[in-house]
Parts: C-alpha cells; structure tokens; sequence
C-alpha cells in the first residue's frame, strides 16, 4: 500500500486521514508539533517546518508521493523534490498559481477565465497609483498581499490611499490592488483533477463570509440556474486542467450581475468542500487521496437535496465538549467534527453538517448547531 | 476531551477510529504489535497483552473510560478495572454473555428470550450424552465452545457422536450443544444503549455466511415484514437493557417458520454493522463512541433505501491495492474499507459498500467490487 506525505498538520490532514483509513493507505504528516490538529490523529506523524529544506526532504524520504494541506511550502523546495524523483501534486509549477495572487491572475487573465480587474502596486508612490486607480475603479477598492494570506488575512477593504499601504510595502509585504466587485454572494467550485487526465466536479456551492471566515456552504447553491453551475463547474475543469493541477482544486467565484468572475484559487481539500464528508458518495478528502495516487476518480453525486456545513468558531468559554449533550440530544441527525485544536476566540475549531430536503430547516438546523457549540449555555448569549 | 480507551487493535478499533477523529476524542488504542490494523491508524497506541491484567492495569491509566473491540479481554480483569474506578463500557457483568455461550443461553432462556435448545455437554461419557440428545432434537447436531470462538471458529456441526468431542473436553475445551435450526435465514439487530439508559436501533439486517464467515450484509433485510422487524428490534433493546449493555449489542438471529430465535451476541461495532458507515447518517462506530461517552445516541436513519457490505476476503493474490483501479473506474460509487491487514487466503481484510434503490443492482456492485479486490485479474479466476 502507498504511503502520501502531507505537509502541514492542520484539519485537512486530519480529515484526510479519516479517508486514508479507509483505503488502506498510509498517511504521513509533516506537522509542527505533535499536538497539532492531524498529529493527533495520525500513527505516522513527523514533526518539522514545512518551511525548512532539510525537514522536507527529510519527510519525503520513503513517500509515494507528497501533497499539501497549505500553500506555503516555498515552491523551490518542492521543484527539489520533484527533481529529486518524488511526485509533488499538485507540483511546484502549479501551486505557484495558489501561492501568489498575482501569478495567478496574470495566468488566470490570459485564459480568459474572468477576474476583477487588477494591478500590482507600484513601490514608488503607491499612494498616487492608488488615488489614480480608485479614480477609474471606484472605492473601496481591495488591497492584497500577493502571498501568505489566508481566511481574510492579507486582505485589506481601503476606502481611500492611506499610509498603511507605505507601511506595507516597507515591510517587504508584495501588494496588489483589486476592484471591490459588487457581486450577489460567493460561490465555489471544487473539482479534482488526476495525473491521467481525469476530471470530476463537485456541485457549486454557496459561500457564506463573515469577516472573511466562511462561516456556512450550502450545497448546491441554492437558486443556480443550471447554465450558471455547469459553467462555473467547466472553467473550474479548465482551469485545472491549463494549470496542470493535481488533486483537488476549489475556484472561489464571484457572482455577479455581469456572470462569475475567479476570486481565489486553493489547491488542498477546502473549507468550502467539508460538506461533501456526508453530502456526497465521495469525500473531497477521499477524492484528493485518489486523485494524488491517478486512481480513478470517486462519484460526486449529493446524498441529499441539500447539505448545509456551518464552520465552528472559538467562543470565549473553551469547553466544547460540554455542549455536546445539547446538541446531540437537540437534533441526533447533526454531524459533529472537532479539530482537536485549542479553542481561542473566532479561531476555526470544528464544523457541523446537516442534510435534507427543506433548505430553511437544514440551515437552521447546522447553524444551531455551530452557534450552540461556539457559545455554550454558560454564555447566556444570545444566539443568531 | 475525553479519552476512550479501546482494548484490541483490530479492524473494528481501526473504523472506530475514523470516528473518533470526527468527534475530536482522542482513541488510545491497546495492541498486540505495533502493526496491527489499529495501530496503523491511531496516534495513541499502546503495544501490549489485553489478556495480560498488568498492561491492561497500565493502558487504562488516564482513560476516561475504556471499552473492547473483541470479547477476549478476561472478565476478572475488567471487574478489577471497574473497582479500580474506570468506567468499563459494556462491563464485566454484561460482557459474560458475550464471552460465554452457555451463560448467554442460560440468562436469555431465563428472560424467556426465544432460543435453539441447548445443553452443555457432560464431561462425563459425552457419546452417549449427545447421542441421546440427538435422538431427541435430530441431527445434525452444533457444538459449540461456549468461550473463545469468532468467524465460525469453536463451532462445528456435527453427523454422530464423534470422538472429536472427547479430544475437545480432553483439551479443555468447555463445550455445549444445540440444536441445528432450520432457518429461512439469518438476521442481525444492532442497537446501542447508554449508561443514561437511551436506547437506538438501526434497521434489521440479513446477514449472508460462507463457511462461518458472513460474505455480505443487505440493509434492511429484504421482505422482512414491519411486525418481524420490530419484534426484533424490541428483543434487541430488552437484551441490551436486562443485560445492562453499554455501548453496542449485536443480536444475530436465526428466521425461522417458528418465529426469531437468537444465535449469538457481540457487544461491540459487528461485521453486521459496517454497511452504517455509508448508510446510516450515524455509523456503528460513531454510535458505540457515543453510547461509551454517555452521549445522546445518533439518528439511526438510512441514508438510501438498500445498502449491501460484502467482505473483502484475502485471495491467492495478495496485491489487493494494484486492483482498485479497476473497482473504482467500473464503479465510481462503490465505497473500498481496506484494514491494513495483511492479505491471506480467507482473511477478512476489508470490506465494500454500495448503495442505491435497486437491491439486485446494488448487490451486484458489492459483489462485484469484493470479489475482484479477492481474485484480481492475475487470478484469471471465474467471478461468481
């Protein structure tokens, strides 16, 4: 049976890992300390920087084949490996496209595939550029960091051409600028892509953000005609494909009156993609494992009419499991999954499904659920 | 969050597993070897004897409560545990009818549950004993070991009062016997009881036996009318509750013109229970984890209308993983359980589900998948 190297220990190894036993394989972790969240759950877990050379070669020693629950392995080391004779997929050339905002929309732009417009910010007198670029786009506009950002991280909303981009840029911090797109919601598109070529796409769904944290996907999204979804699932599918990626990758849309436009790319199972642990016939954990091993693909067909996940925030009382009881007790149907991870204040700690055919009851059920575990009766809170 | 100690690194601890990372409990798992099925997929495993009181005095050490995925572990052993203050889900008092036949038999008779006429055999002139009984019930007879056995092991049906009998007394071996029960077929109820006293039953299963072994399961047990099917959930959750089980009661049952009759009880996840994971929204593992944890138990609704597992036995070819390219390009939906066992003519080392509305085609599926990942297309091996 193979053996797959995961760098990073985070929740999508975790999870990968419920897969893994499934078929038999060997899941190996690169954590960063052997109590985070996969360590926890994994028999072969080594402790290392995903970051460092040494430690990843080290790691990949005696694996089948190497893939990520983050972007930031730096892509140098992973072209390393490759040379050196050990599968990286997705490889160094693609994840490129998911570790810098910029690469990718250069590519993303030349494909055709549709993006808010954008520009990278100059180092000299990037105010002035600002001013001039908010003057043809409109304010707000959306500032990035290039590279290193995650759940609205590195991404700042600007309302005018304020000293904190000097400041920035100073730091060493590459930035770009964005258009702020007036879109009706976000969705997502996650498909895997395998070495032989095959393709398979997941129904679209829709994303729900708070503060730049999905906090809920409803699948599919609820109202998509089905030319909108078939399209977004194809330039997901294309996507995949001109950029060579291998495993899953989830395409964060916009939608917008003028039709999608690409938000983010990820190449890793997907906050956006949990849902399919029980609301499809295949995991996208499960589907990454296969598709980074060119086994034949897994059916994407939803188990119920409607699956809704609802991520689990860090509240202040950090006794989850207290609240178990009432939850479970409250709706027995609810999937609970826990990350293991310490609780802290709006930090993402677990998620619930729920699954059936009236949507309204679904939401309500999951949400429940999620609020309930993030609060706690001891809060006295009141809850959404 | 709690810690459930598992005595056996099994395939049963191994799914238990997969349930556990979910919940965010961590597993800690007491194996023989450090390559157990078990022990492969958990973090926590302690390598040693759970026969020997010593290492199951130390594996317990810092559990939350410990509990079995086989009957083997000594009964005084675990009453100690118990004394020493650590919760043992199911007990030693419950336990014995799952680790003696003839206490099982004794005990259900007494609660007037329907049962094969049974009697222990004398050690003294057994011939003459079973031929006397075999006058009465007819032959053939089945002799039983009334301790130890599992997958048609210490069961023998038997034509005469053979010599065999004596050899086993002779040995040691504490033997009884039953009737032989022309059944229609076998059934399995499978229901979980928490020290709370909640109680859940998922639906009434067939259960298919080659040679001991069951082959496949079909959920629900196809043409069982409503009234049988209750009838047997009921007999299960009596069991479970006048027995005190916690955690996991497996009933299987003989149908008979003359009604239910039981064969046999496990108090644990069971072969009978797998088809759960993918067609139950609670699998039997989830579900045992949350009778053990004193949770509310889980919804034991289906989640298709027929589910079949058919088990994966070891084949000539022990290349099992080179033949998932097959399985799964000829059949997308089809789940692949692999245990990390090594394969051995025989040897139950995984299993497969599918599912769907039309049970002939979803049986074939199942079968299709086991017995390919059994022969292989190296085998050249006529398929059923």
């Amino acid at each position: 049976m193979p053996v797959v190297g995961m760098a990073g220990g985070g929740q999508l190894a975790r999870m990968t890992q419920q897969a893994a036993i499934a078929l038999g394989v060997s899941l190996r972790v690169l954590a960063g300390a052997p109590d985070e969240s996969a360590a926890k759950a994994v028999s072969d877990v080594r402790v290392g920087d995903d970051r460092s050379r040494d430690d990843l070669l080290a790691f990949a020693k005696g694996c089948d084949v190497v893939t990520f629950d983050h972007e930031h392995v730096p892509g140098p080391h992973i072209r390393e490996l490759e040379e050196s004779g050990v599968p990286c997929r997705p490889g160094a050339a693609a994840l490129a496209h998911a570790q810098d905002k910029l690469v990718m929309r250069e590519r993303l732009s030349g494909l055709g595939v549709p993006c808010p417009a954008y520009a990278p910010v100059p180092a000299s007198e990037p105010a002035a550029f600002l001013a001039e670029y908010g003057r043809e786009h409109g304010w707000p506009l959306v500032l990035k960091a290039t590279r290193g950002g995650y759940d609205g991280k590195g991404v700042w909303i600007v309302d005018e051409p304020s000293g904190e981009v000097e400041r920035l840029l100073a730091e060493g911090v590459d930035l770009m600028v964005e258009q702020h797109v007036p879109f009706r919601r976000e969705l997502a598109a996650l498909v895997a892509r395998s070495p032989y070529g095959q393709g398979a796409a997941y129904p679209i769904v829709e994303t729900v953000q708070e503060g730049g944290i999905c906090t809920e996907v409803i699948a599919p999204a609820p109202g998509l005609s089905d030319d909108l979804a078939a399209e977004a699932q194809s330039l997901a599918l294309r996507v995949a494909e001109e950029l060579g990626v291998v495993g899953l990758l989830a395409v964060e849309l916009f939608e917008t009156d003028a039709g999608l436009l690409v938000n983010e790319l990820a190449m890793r199972p997907h906050n956006s993609g949990h849902w399919t642990i029980e609301g499809s016939r295949t995991s996208q954990f499960e589907q990454h494992l296969r598709a980074v091993l060119d086994l034949p693909l897994g059916s994407t067909e939803p188990t119920a009419p409607y699956t809704v996940m609802a991520n689990v925030l860090g509240g202040d009382d950090p006794d989850v499991y207290s609240r178990y009881i009432h939850v479970m007790a409250h709706d027995p149907a609810v999937k609970v999954h826990m990350y293991g991870k310490e609780s802290r204040p709006g930090r993402k700690i677990g998620h619930v499904t729920a699954l059936g055919t009236d949507l309204d009851d679904v939401r309500e059920r999951a949400r429940h659920a999620a609020d309930y575990l993030r609060w706690g009766t001891k809060m006295g809170e009141k809850r959404k």
